[in-house]
């Protein structure tokens, strides 16, 4: 059977709830997130924020009327590689209930077709050294793990 | 004898070639950019990108009137981490005839600092994984290499 048709677009503020809802059933997201309804205001004053802002997309992906998916972009100019813009991807999830399915692939590859049209030389980002899965399915989209990233906690 | 005083502030136009000199005589830098004068026209454009924009902060050292240090600072609004602001940090290059006198843990702890007042819960970096001078210098900061920094080139 043919799998039903996926679409990418921006997040609206009603998408918020199931947007947060996927970053907290993830193993490590859920120690940190507070999925709740109402959903706590820091994550909308969050949300105006990346709204408000060109170089910050929120996008989702949507099936059958459902969000599905989720990640955030963002371009980042900087001095470096003569002035280039840098496309970085942070917070990537699938909802649990439909993994496996290539829709993590898609949402990636329509990502990288977006960074390339907006002119980013680069596309950027750091996944959790415990998430193996991870590390092979972003090399398997021709990343490679050239640097080491690292944190500082402020808390 | 003492150290003279180091100040930091924003980088206005005039240090970008000061700016662009240190991104250009590091090792893995010097291979990507064009350092000449007059500046290629794109390290201005990007520059101006950034000045404008009250979320990235162009950071220089500067001593006896001299600029011996830079790094871009941004400020980067998440839905993750319950609507958390992440610092970022990228291109730290101090003045190579100046190395080892403690000038880039000076300009990393302002930075650091910087990060608090501004409100965010984690300061992240990465660094190419060829850099083994750099990993021990950040986790002497309090750094924990917890992630793989992975790019996609575009070019």
């Amino acid at each position: 059977m043919r799998r039903r048709e996926i679409t990418f677009r921006q997040a609206a503020r009603d998408d918020l709830p199931s947007v947060v809802r996927m970053l907290a059933e993830d193993e490590l997201g859920s120690g940190r997130e507070n999925y709740q309804e109402p959903l706590p205001e820091s994550y909308y004053s969050a949300f105006e924020q990346i709204d408000a802002d060109p170089n910050h997309e929120l996008i989702v992906a949507e099936c059958d009327g459902e969000v599905i998916g989720t990640l955030h972009l963002m371009f980042l100019p900087s001095i470096s590689f003569q002035g280039g813009l840098r496309a970085q991807i942070e917070s990537v999830r699938i909802d649990g209930r439909l993994r496996g399915q290539g829709i993590g692939r898609e949402i990636m590859q329509w990502t990288i077709e977006r960074a390339k049209r907006r002119g980013a030389h680069v596309v950027q980002l750091t996944t959790d050294t415990s998430r193996a899965d991870a590390h092979r399915f972003y090399q398997k989209l021709g990343f490679k793990s050239s640097h080491l990233g690292m944190k500082l906690s402020l808390k």
